[in-house]
């Protein structure tokens, strides 16, 4: 259902649709950033040496942003969110941590991991230190309410990864399955950090799940449209290789869609390349070819799109204001760049 | 310096020292056993599977058993320590599953472990969700004081886990040093487990010390029991191997203190032994013979009997009482099973 007020994805987003909410939560982010390389002090000295490789590599500061940006868009004028928005990050670079450990992943952002730099066990140790570290913030700020929704979401992404676990490289895999684990796995720390503004902010119980929606919904989309990366051209201009998920036989919707629209002969083909990881030189090419043959990127696109407005329409609960818009223009920005 | 009224470690321990704290504890520990059963629970069917295997052969309950006598100590009435005591087992959970995969263990009390049973993945995980689920449990409780001192406790332990991985295989460890480690890797959840008894207690602070003070020293003495026990012919008796942290080349107090003690000849055998783990049929023997010689294993265990000494003496503040007694007798019984 199109809201009239609320702007949609199939809009064109603003080319730096992730500028204006940088702009927006600069001096805020700065201050997470202090807070961060703080709080991940330790007298063992590859405690912060190993977590700031991490952190310093990660990028957009994404989940950060949006407690940032929540809070102020319930009107908060205070300092408690920027500490939040810490944990958040935090326990987001705790399962990158543990994420890369499980998957065996050598490089994230160009970058070499943490567990191929220094190994496994001091990777798999400090994600349990900035976890700790995360709750230990938290107890500061002293709200019960934040420690239940970061504690419910760390369970809950924790349990997606053992799912996930257990359909990886299960072709046989639907699309159903797939959003099942996604939204176990990469939507809770979204909707946690949404929420957490609407908390602080002491808003009515409707915004906080206003909130919760957009940033549950927002992270599919996001999950998605990573997805899709993997398999397109963009990806190069992103300064990453195509075909990552692929050698590893992660199974994703793009994989899932041309699965179970191709042939027996194709079904065989993505069986051996990502149940039984045989795979040949030109096994990627192929690939690509039948999900374009099949619609597959273009189709789990549309469903990042769907996810998106969905995202978008839950703020329609709020006026606009700087804050909203560039909320909007976030989610538009995460979908546009994979076309 | 000795209390008239509090018995001494020196004093013969009742053969059953163990027994006691069970007998007082059963109904309390059947009812946290409950819960733990309960919020193990996940419809991911590989969660309650994995982290049930560690929890049952996880054997004494020790912790929890410290968080139950400490609450009826302090005289509390409720129920509140039972949901705690099994939080305190879930982190005890969570970290065995995680040094079970950085120390690559395979066998644990006699049983394989998970990680040798299911893979690295799982027990990462596995040992994120326990963690997490702790807290939620914590929240439901909904002291903050409680949350403080897990979350603190996790931090501290997680930062001793990386430290002893930078000492790990190295001969020039001091004691000081060693001691250092398992403050910081076993003492914390002791102390945090006799710690929250008063908290639900409701008791000053002075009592919330003393049994803090208890916890951590029988957590040192605890520690370092076990790791004369690797050494020592009565590991045989507990239906355990002789000589497993030889093999991992694990620094423990008595290799400290024999390399300390040792010729040059001798230091070259503990170098070669445990730091470039090339090891011999007859090297565990000499290793043995080595410590004999120079009363490592004694000389460990006095150490740990000063530790217990100082458990002990910390419940001078309590009246005397069945849970005082059952909680010095615990501390007797696990040194003395070393004799």
């Amino acid at each position: 259902m199109a809201i009239a007020d609320v702007q949609r994805v199939s809009e064109p987003a603003l080319p730096n649709g992730l500028a204006q909410l940088t702009a927006l939560t600069r001096e805020d982010l700065q201050a997470v950033n202090k807070i961060i390389l703080e709080r991940m002090q330790s007298e063992v000295a590859l405690i912060p040496q190993l977590a700031g490789h991490v952190i310093a590599a990660g990028g957009k500061r994404l989940r950060p942003m949006l407690t940032l940006s929540s809070a102020r868009l319930c009107g908060y004028q205070g300092r408690r969110h920027m500490a939040l928005a810490a944990c958040v990050e935090f326990i987001h670079t705790a399962t990158l941590l543990h994420d890369d450990v499980v998957d065996e992943s050598h490089l994230r952002r160009g970058l070499e991991t943490a567990n191929s730099l220094w190994g496994n066990k001091p990777s798999v140790l400090v994600g349990d230190f900035l976890f700790s570290r995360a709750f230990q913030v938290m107890v500061q700020d002293g709200s019960l309410e934040v420690l239940k929704i970061l504690s419910d979401a760390s369970a809950i992404i924790a349990q997606g990864e053992v799912a996930q676990l257990i359909t990886a490289n299960d072709t046989e895999t639907s699309e159903a399955d797939y959003v099942g684990v996604i939204s176990e796995k990469t939507a809770p720390l979204f909707e946690a950090a949404c929420r957490i503004g609407a908390v602080v902010g002491e808003r009515p119980s409707a915004e906080q799940e206003a909130l919760g929606r957009y940033g549950r919904n927002f992270g599919i989309a996001f999950q998605l449209v990573d997805d899709v990366l993997d398999y397109s051209a963009r990806q190069a201009d992103l300064g990453k290789t195509v075909g990552d998920d692929f050698r590893e036989g992660k199974i994703t919707l793009p994989v899932v869609l041309a699965f179970a629209r191709g042939s027996e002969e194709e079904q065989r083909f993505w069986r051996r390349c990502l149940e039984d990881l045989e795979q040949r030189d030109t096994d990627l090419d192929r690939a690509l070819g039948l999900m374009d043959r099949h619609s597959a990127l273009d189709d789990s696109l549309d469903r990042a799109r769907a996810y998106g407005n969905d995202a978008i329409d839950s703020l329609k609960l709020f006026e606009d204001s700087p804050y909203r818009r560039a909320m909007i223009e976030v989610v538009e920005f995460c979908i546009e760049r994979a076309y």
